[in-house]
C-alpha cells in the first residue's frame, strides 16, 4: 500500500514560482474495533493497519500474545458520493475473552487532575513484563548508526519528507523491521504489531529506535512491549526520563554519527557514572 | 512557569564520557474539565494552561468568544507521597449554557470506519467562521522570515532541543504571539486561546505559524480560529492539504529562507497556477 500521494502544488526556488507535482504524506483516519466496539481512531499513513491495531493493544496493555486474538481483519468500504479514493478503513479484532481496555490517560481518578507520577504508576501496573531483570549489553558505536541505518530504509521519508519512522534492531546490527507513518507512535505500535505476529514479543535483546524526539508515550510503548532499550534522534522530555528510569529501560537520544545523550539505563551501555 | 527542568544524564562527544546536568524540555498531563466532566487530558509543557484549555474548546467547535465561559480557573493538589514537585493540574471551565462536546473523530457514524472527506465534512459543520470571503493579502518574503523570527523566540527550545512553538503574525510580520509545547497542536491551542481571551478571535488577517509539520489536526485548528493562513517549517499530509482547500485556508510548507511550497489558497500570496 502506498503511502505517499500526489497533490499539485506550487513551489518558490531561487525566486521563481513553479507549478507542478509533489508527493505528500499520506494522513487517513483508522478506527480500531474490538469485540464490536470502537476503541480508538488514529490519523495514520496506510499500510501494516493490522501489525497498527495489535501493536496498539499492546501499548495499552490489552494485549500480550497471539494467543488472545481469535481474528484481525481490515474492513472497508468506499465513501458515498466522495472521491473515488476515499475508502473508509476500520480494523476489527475478536478476542478469546473480552480484554480489558480502559483508555490509559482515563485510568486514573483523581482528586484533582493527574500528574507524571500516576502515569508511571500505570505503566508499572499495565506491562507484561518487567526489565528490571534484562542484562542486554548494547555496544555504544552501534547504536551510533543506528539512525543512519534508519534513514537509509526510510522510502516514504524520500519521497515526502512528511514520514516519522521506527525500527528494530538486534544487539548486532541487524534492522530486523521497520515502519513509517505521520505518526510516530503509529510507527512504534505498527513496529510492536509485527513483532507480536512474529512471536517475537517481549522485545528481549533489541533496540527501538525512532526518527523524532522521545515522549513519555513512546517510553511507555517500548516499555509495555518489554524492548531494553529506545533510541531517539532528538530530545526527550522530562516525563519520557522518568519513566525510563522507574521502569528499567535504557534510553537515549539526540543519536547523531559521533554523539548521544544517554538519559538512562546507562549500565547495558557499559556507562556509569 | 518554566517550560524545561533539569535532569542529570551522560553525555558523548568526541569519544567521552561526561556526566552532568541538561535542560529537558518538560512533559506533564493536564486535564480540561467542562461544567463538571473531564473532556480531555493531554501531554503538555506547563504553562498557559488557561489558554491551552480554551483553545482547544474553540478547535473542537465548543467556543467562539468569551461570551460562553462564565469562569476558566486552574485547580492543582500536590500528589501524596510522590516526589514534591509533582503536582495534579486540572483546568476547569463553566459555561453558560450546556456547549455542544463531542468527541471530533468520533462524532461520524458511519457503516465502517471513517475517511478523510468525512473529517473534511465534520470541519465545515462545526467551525465558526469561513474563510471564502478573507481576503487577506500576504507577502511572500514576509512569510520566508517567519520561521526565523519564531525561531529567535523560542526560548525554551534554546535550552531544551525539545519544544515545537507556534505563533501568530501580522500581515506587516509583526508577531503577535508565540507559545512553546511539547506537542504541537497544544502550542497552537495555547495561542488559540490567548486569542480568545484578547478578544481577537477570529484570527482574520493574521497568519499561524508552526515549528514542525502540517497535519490535518493543525489545519483543522487554523479553520476552526478562522486564521486565512497557516505556515508550516516542514511538510504537509495529503488530508492536511484537502482539508486547506475545502476550507479556503491558505497552506504553505517547507518554509525556509528562501524556498517554500504552496499546497492551497495561493491566490492571498498573489500565486496563481
Amino acid at each position: 500500500m502506498a503511502s505517499v500521494e500526489r497533490r499539485r502544488i506550487v513551489r518558490l526556488r531561487d525566486g521563481a514560482l513553479d507549478a507542478g507535482p509533489d508527493q505528500l504524506a499520506i494522513e487517513e483516519p483508522l478506527e480500531i474495533e474490538v469485540d464490536g466496539t470502537v476503541v480508538s481512531t488514529t490519523m495514520r499513513t496506510p499500510g501494516h493497519d493490522i501489525e497498527l491495531a495489535l501493536g496498539w493493544l499492546v501499548s495499552e496493555g490489552a494485549l500480550g500474545s497471539l494467543d488472545e486474538v481469535l481474528e484481525a481483519k481490515e474492513c472497508f468500504e468506499h465513501a458515498e458520493g466522495a472521491d473515488e479514493e476515499q475508502v473508509r478503513r476500520i480494523v476489527q479484532v475478536h478476542t478469546r475473552s473480552s480484554i480489558p481496555l480502559t483508555p490509559r490517560l482515563h485510568a486514573t481518578s483523581s482528586a484533582c487532575g493527574v500528574c507524571g507520577a500516576d502515569l508511571i504508576d500505570l505503566t508499572q501496573r499495565t506491562r507484561h513484563w518487567s526489565l528490571s531483570g534484562d542484562r542486554t549489553a548494547f555496544d555504544i558505536d552501534r547504536i551510533l548508526g543506528q539512525p543512519r541505518a534508519l534513514r537509509e530504509s526510510q522510502r516514504g521519508f524520500d519521497a515526502s519528507g512528511g514520514l516519522h519512522a521506527a525500527a528494530l534492531f538486534t544487539t548486532g546490527g541487524e534492522l530486523l523491521c521497520v515502519r513509517e507513518d505521520v505518526g510516530r507512535h503509529n510507527a512504534v505500535d505498527k513496529v510492536i504489531g509485527w513483532a507480536l505476529t512474529e512471536g517475537r514479543l517481549p522485545l528481549a535483546g533489541l533496540a527501538l529506535q525512532v526518527s523524532g524526539r522521545a515522549s513519555a508515550e513512546l517510553v511507555h510503548k517500548a516499555v509495555m512491549a518489554g524492548a531494553p532499550l529506545l533510541a531517539a534522534v532528538s530530545a526527550a522530555s522530562t516525563l519520557a526520563v522518568d519513566l525510563a528510569r522507574a521502569s528499567d529501560l535504557t534510553l537515549v537520544g539526540f543519536v547523531r554519527d559521533d554523539s548521544l545523550n544517554v538519559y538512562a539505563g546507562g549500565e547495558r551501555l557499559g556507562v556509569t557514572e
